[in-house]
C-alpha cells in the first residue's frame, strides 16, 4: 500500500495484536473458504462460525483446519456454549471442541441467565486449556445494563482470563452498545472506553455506519467483528480512507 | 445432532414429508449449486428456480440434474408458468419443462389475473405428467383476500391435484400473508390452518422473524420456502434451538 | 428467449452500445469472478471494481484479465482515481492503472472538491491514453446540485471526452438522483434527459424498485450500474418482463 498511495493509516502488520477484524461465517463450505481466504487472508484475524452453525456444517474438522493452516483464530459463537451450558453438557463441549480441531470458544451469557461470578469461573476454567473470549451484553433489547455493569463485567472477564471481551451486538448490529436501530451508544462507550483499553474490546458491528464510527472515534486499528464474508474488503477499504465514508478522515491537514 | 446436545427438537429425517425446506436460487452457477449442496444437503429438500431465471441461466438442464441427483425437488418460479400463459404458450412450457428435465412446476396467478376454475383445470391438467405445486396470493399489495377465499382456494387446489399450496410472500416477504412492513397477519394464518392442514402448506418466509413466528407457532417441522442459499444453515439453526431467537424455545421447562 | 417465449423486449446484442449492465465487483476471488462470468456473462458489460478494492485485492491483475478475456469493460472506482488525485499522485495513478492492465478509468468528484474546469482537463488528459468514464454527483447527501448544473457539467464532461456519464448513486442508492431514503427524483431525471440522450448516462441502481422506474421510464435497454454480482440476472428478469414487478410492462395491450 505504502508504495503506491501516500498518507495511508498504518495498520498493524500480521500476526496482529490490534486491529483485528472478525468475520462471522455462517456455514461457508469448504470452496467457499477457500475464495475468502484467497482474498481477505491479509485482511481477517478471527474467524467465528456463528451461534450454532458449526454443529450443522459438515466436514467443520477440515474446514476449521483449512482456516487454522492459514493463520486465523476461529472460534464457534456463544450461544453453542450456552446451548451446552443450559443442558448441563460443558463437558460434551469440550469434548466437541476438542474432537473438531477447536483452541478457541467464547463464553457468552446473552440468551440465559448466568450468574456473573460462575461465568468468570467458567472463563477461569476453560481458560487453562482454551483461548477465551467472552462476551457482555445481552441478546434481549429490552434489558439494559448500567456502564457500572458493562466496566465492572468486562474488567472481571478479562482478569478471570478472557483474551478479550466482545460488546454484543449480534449479526443486526441492535442491541448492547447499539439501539435497536442500529444507532450508537456513542456515550456508553465512552464511558467503557475510559475505564477498559479499547485494544482488549472485540466490536460487534456488522453496519458501515457503526463500523465509520468506530473508525473515526479509536483509529484505524481498533478492532471489529461480525464482519460478513464479503464485508471484510470494504471495511478494510474504509480503514484505510479509501471508501467516500472516511476518505478525509486520515488526511493530514 | 443427538449425540451432541440433548433436548434438540425431532427434525423429520430425508426424505422429508413434513419440516421442509425450499431454497430460492436466482441463478447460482454450476460450482456455487456444489458448494451449497456440500454444506445444506440435509437441511434443503427444494429448490425453486426464481421467476423467470431459469430461462437467462446458461447450463440450466445440468444444474437441475445435479440438484436431482442430490435428491432435491426442483420447480421455476410462478412467474415462468404465467409469462408462458398469459403468451397462450403453455404446450411450450410443458416442452420447456421436459427438455431441461424439470418434472415440477408451480402453478400460480400472482401476476395476472387468472379464473379460479381454469387454475384449477391447469393444475389437474399438468398433474397427470407432473408434480404440481400451486400458490394462492398476489404478488401486488393492494389486493385483499378474505380468509375465506384463501381457505377454498387453497382447498380446490389441493383436492385438483396439487402437491402443496404456497402462500405468497415474494421474495421481500411483504405481501399475502405478511403485511407490507414483512409483520405477519397471524389471525389470517390461524384461521387458514383451521381448515387447512399446515402440513399442505408451504410458507414463503424469507426473513427471520417470518421464520421464528412460523417455528414458535407450529414447530421445528414447519415447510418454509423462499430461503437464501446462504441462509439455509441459519434457518435450520433457528429450527432447531441453536440460535438466540429460539434458545428457550424447545427446551424442556 | 425468443424461440421460447413470445412479446419479449428486443434486448442490444453483445457487444451492446445500449442496454449496458454495470456489476459492481467488491472483491470476488478469482473462482467467483469465473462462477459470476458462467452465469451473466451475457448479461453484463462493464465491471466496476468497487471503490479503492482493488488495490486490496490479490491478484488483481489476473482477475482484470479474466474480465477483459470476456469481453468485459474494467474500471476501478472513481474514488481511487480521487485518492490518487487528493495526494497529487494522478501520474502514479497512471502507473498503477497500467501495469495492473487496466484501460479505462473513472474520473469522479464525489468526495473531494475539485473545480470542474479542472475535472474536464483531466478527462481530456486520460481520454488520450485510456477510456473515461466521469461521475457527475456528490457522495455528500447534504449536497444539491440544480438541474442546470447536472445538465452543464454532464455535457462538458461528455465533450471533454467521456464516454459516458454516470450519475452518482453510491452502493446504497441513497444520493444524487435518489433522496435519503432511495427514492427516485423523476423530476430531475426527466429534465436531465430533456438535454442529455439517456445512452449517454449510466445510472447508479442498486435497488430493485429504482431499477423498475428506469426500466419503465426509458425501456429495456436502459444503461444500468452498481448491480451486486447476484442480482444481474434477477436484474435481466426485471429487463424482459420475467418477473412480477415488470410482468405486464412489455406485453403488447
Amino acid at each position: 500500500m505504502k508504495e503506491i498511495l501516500k498518507q495511508i493509516p498504518e495498520r498493524s502488520p500480521k500476526p496482529r495484536k490490534i486491529g483485528l477484524t472478525m468475520m462471522m461465517d455462517k456455514g461457508l463450505s469448504i470452496r467457499e473458504a477457500e475464495n475468502f481466504l484467497e482474498t481477505c487472508y491479509e485482511h481477517t484475524d478471527i474467524v467465528k462460525l456463528g451461534f450454532g452453525t458449526s454443529i450443522l456444517t459438515p466436514n467443520i474438522a477440515e474446514k476449521i483446519k483449512l482456516y487454522k493452516d492459514n493463520g486465523m483464530l476461529v472460534y464457534p459463537g456463544g450461544t453453542l456454549f450456552e446451548a451446552f451450558a443450559i443442558r448441563n453438557q460443558l463437558a460434551d463441549y469440550k469434548k466437541y471442541l476438542n474432537k473438531t480441531g477447536l483452541n478457541m470458544l467464547e463464553i457468552s451469557d446473552g440468551s440465559m441467565f448466568m450468574d456473573h461470578k460462575l461465568k468468570c469461573s467458567y472463563i477461569q476454567e476453560f481458560a487453562k486449556d482454551f483461548k477465551v473470549i467472552s462476551e457482555v451484553g445481552s441478546k434481549d433489547s429490552s434489558v439494559e445494563i448500567s456502564s457500572e455493569n458493562w466496566i465492572k463485567w468486562m474488567r472481571n472477564e478479562l482478569e478471570a482470563g478472557s483474551w478479550k471481551v466482545i460488546a454484543e451486538a449480534r449479526e443486526g448490529g441492535n442491541v448492547g452498545v447499539f439501539d435497536g436501530d442500529g444507532g450508537i451508544k456513542s456515550e456508553l462507550i465512552k464511558e467503557i472506553t475510559q475505564h477498559i483499553s479499547d485494544s482488549d474490546i472485540l466490536w460487534e458491528a456488522p453496519n458501515k455506519n457503526q463500523q465509520i464510527w468506530f473508525i473515526e472515534q479509536f483509529g484505524v486499528n481498533v478492532n471489529l467483528g461480525n464482519i460478513s464474508p464479503n464485508s471484510v474488503i470494504p471495511l478494510e477499504c474504509l480503514r484505510l480512507g479509501l471508501r467516500g465514508d472516511t476518505f478525509h478522515t486520515f488526511l493530514k491537514k
